[in-house]
């Protein structure tokens, strides 16, 4: 029995081992972890201690932990390793894991690492296919059984392969031409009597992908049909490989990763937040907050155009914060709906006149109220009257105005492929103001006669 | 082989039999779909119709249907029946699923029809587990092994209870007090040789996680180690249930929802968008936008406080959108950075410092670029010099004040066990806001002599 570790405790053990030279000591202590905390700890050493460890690890434990790195922060290790060594420890690694590291290092290291490999011919496929495609996430399938096989003859056959993966827990069945014709479960195997043939138990109705599909339709038919692999096949039906379910979860992790850094008006880091460096920052920063300055400047025409009426009712600029913040907040309440509607495949562009008339029955009541709290609000600032209904009614209208952009835009993003989040609170935000400010203003002159 | 259907076409279908009043093809129609597609076929439905089908259905696939609908439909679903009808139904569902179904009944329903199952005691000691808890997203595990069964013995077992669900990959083993002693995969008793002892072959090192603990600490571990299946144990380690892979799917879109949600400024919703009412999008935005609003009048009360200054020179007013948009725009980027590596598990509170000294850097560097293009905004809208001094160096200032406290709101939330979406980045705008302002308006004073 055990609960998930120290690792800070575990780290300072081996820093002391290093320390004083027991590499053995240090070594041992590696290898009670698991991999996970393995790369965690490895991860914090200086790239001297890393690299004088990593060859002195069991072969498997090396794999695991460059499995487990980050990709960048493996990709800096094995660019340090010896042809030799990064070649023994590819083939220990998972085939797909180890087609990502080879993507991730210099070409010309890769491809002499590449012929350096014993399991070259399972990783090289696995090279052709776009990151961010399902052909991107597959690994080759451990095992796949033949219809005409009996039960028998297949856990035998499987038997024999002791796949050490355990990736096994469907197995697919092809025809001669290596075409998906059925999935069996290695629970059904052991429950089947032995002399029944594969084809009588396994399921016809196989849920598969096509290797070009985008890898979030991927996750999204593995997390709707809740399993635990999923087969991609070519053009022809061929089963290439499967997708098994811990790329689901980083899958799912990653897309949500990136909506919530652009919902906050950046682009999504490529590392681990600490591991960023200050310049990637900086970059995957500054163009949204130029963009977003370059819209905002518009607030700031809008008030130019109306300088007079600034100037006869200085009071005017009390509420402006005000109403286009609330403008902005109702935007964005409605934006991060529709937005985490849209990755859950709740909605499709076709809802877009029922979610209008949802937002727009949502915001009237909403408006309503804040429209009366924003009244009270100036009247309790001694403003006259006419003040006070003018910030009322025009909080009212920029809450209703708000709703239907923050409502249309991640919609009409969503069917132009653009990524709905791009439109985010910021940008929808600063949208929203520019607009907003006229509204008040022109109900600011109707009203107050300026 | 088949692919995700066209539940559109096959509801179009249903609903032309329905009208014909053919039930059987409409029961067909139903049955040829898998769990998903049934449920979200038969939320399309209207209470009478769906009244009427489920008891023609077959019982296994009333079952599927009740677990794959939304909590809230399915209970109201469950409430329309009769108890011995939802008592049989109650018995083919996960017993994790009819926990949750009899959590979600009205209680004096839920008893009657608890007493009418057969299930009742595999279902009745889930009852106890609050939802948000391990213990409320397990289900009683299918198979528990002894350490002194042989592999074969092992296989025959498994044969003889010939569990129907997939949740078999991970055979926990218990000693005589069914306290967790090891685990082995089902994978490993196939590749054993038959006369090895389930001792000699388990893993003692299980990772486990006690009832009471938080289902997304749950679901941390099942991420982290990959595991497809979850021992939960009492505090005398006697095992209780299991959490499967397809609860950790559920938990992770759980809490990123809500993170989203919280980044947007409002709670997230209990159903999905599209079928929940009026009332409840009210109730769950109006409290977000009220609060917003009152901390939002800060910014008018410091305005009123520079009156002198804004009346001396209406065209400070012309930037004061831009200044704070751009705050709330470089807060809310450090805000959602830290929010999500907190989720993610990268940073803790001890990494203030850390956090806090790389987004100084990073907003010096981001508050150069901007003070430079605010003070040629300002050029360009013919501002004298001094005014346009004064809105570069307070839009410098207030993207390093921004960043700060965009930074340190999120890691002091964590600490406080607050969830650190709730400081979203509408709240912090609006905190920047205010201070932004003073900002703004004392290097007014100090340059322009106001």
């Amino acid at each position: 029995m055990s609960q998930a570790v120290n690792i800070d405790l575990i780290l300072s053990q081996v820093r002391a081992a290093l320390a004083a030279g027991e590499w053995d000591r240090a070594v041992a202590l590696i290898e009670s972890l698991r991999p996970p905390d393995q790369a965690d700890l490895f991860g914090e050493l200086p790239p001297e201690e890393q690299d004088v460890l990593l060859p002195r690890l069991d072969v498997e434990d090396s794999a695991d932990i460059l499995e487990e790195l980050e990709d960048s922060e493996a990709a800096e290790l094995a660019a340090r390793l010896d042809v030799e060594t990064l070649a023994h420890i590819l083939d220990k690694m998972e085939p797909d894991e180890a087609a990502d590291l080879l993507g991730d290092i210099p070409p010309a290291q890769a491809l002499q690492a590449l012929s350096a490999m014993e399991e070259a011919d399972e990783v090289e496929p696995l090279l052709a296919h776009p990151d961010e495609t399902a052909g991107g996430l597959m690994t080759p399938p451990p095992v796949t059984l033949r219809q005409d096989m009996t039960v028998e003859e297949a856990i035998a056959h499987l038997r024999a392969l002791a796949p050490d993966s355990e990736t096994v827990y469907y197995l697919f069945v092809v025809d001669e031409e290596s075409r998906l014709v059925g999935v069996v479960s290695l629970r059904q195997l052991i429950v089947a009597p032995p002399t029944v043939r594969i084809c009588e138990i396994m399921a016809t109705e196989v849920i598969y992908i096509h290797a070009s599909a985008d890898q979030e339709e991927a996750a999204r038919l593995m997390s709707r049909y809740g399993l635990l692999a999923l087969p991609v096949v070519d053009d022809k039906d061929r089963i290439l490989g499967i997708i098994t379910h811990d790329d689901l979860v980083g899958v799912l992790e990653d897309e949500a990763t990136e909506d919530i850094y652009r919902l906050g008006a950046s682009e999504p880091l490529d590392e681990p937040y600490l591991d960023t460096p200050i310049s990637k920052m900086f970059s995957k920063r500054i163009s949204w907050l130029l963009l977003l300055f370059v819209a905002g400047t518009l607030t700031g025409s809008v008030m130019r155009l109306f300088e007079h009426e600034l100037t006869e009712a200085i009071a005017l600029t009390f509420f402006i914060p005000l109403l286009i913040g609330t403008g902005g907040n109702a935007g964005s309440q409605v934006a991060s709906a529709i937005i985490r509607a849209l990755a859950l495949g709740e909605l499709t562009f076709r809802y877009l006149p029922l979610v209008i008339w949802r937002e727009i029955r949502t915001a009237f009541l909403l408006g309503l109220a804040m429209g009366m709290f924003g009244t009270l609000r100036a009247i309790t600032w001694d403003s006259p009257i006419s003040l006070a209904t003018t910030v009322g009614i025009s909080m009212s209208a920029i809450v209703l105005w708000a709703a239907i952009i923050g409502a249309s835009l991640p919609l009409i993003a969503h069917r132009l492929r653009i990524d709905p989040a791009v439109i985010s609170s910021p940008a929808m935000t600063t949208l929203v103001d520019a607009t907003g400010l006229v509204i008040y203003f022109l109900i600011a002159r109707a009203i107050m006669g300026l």
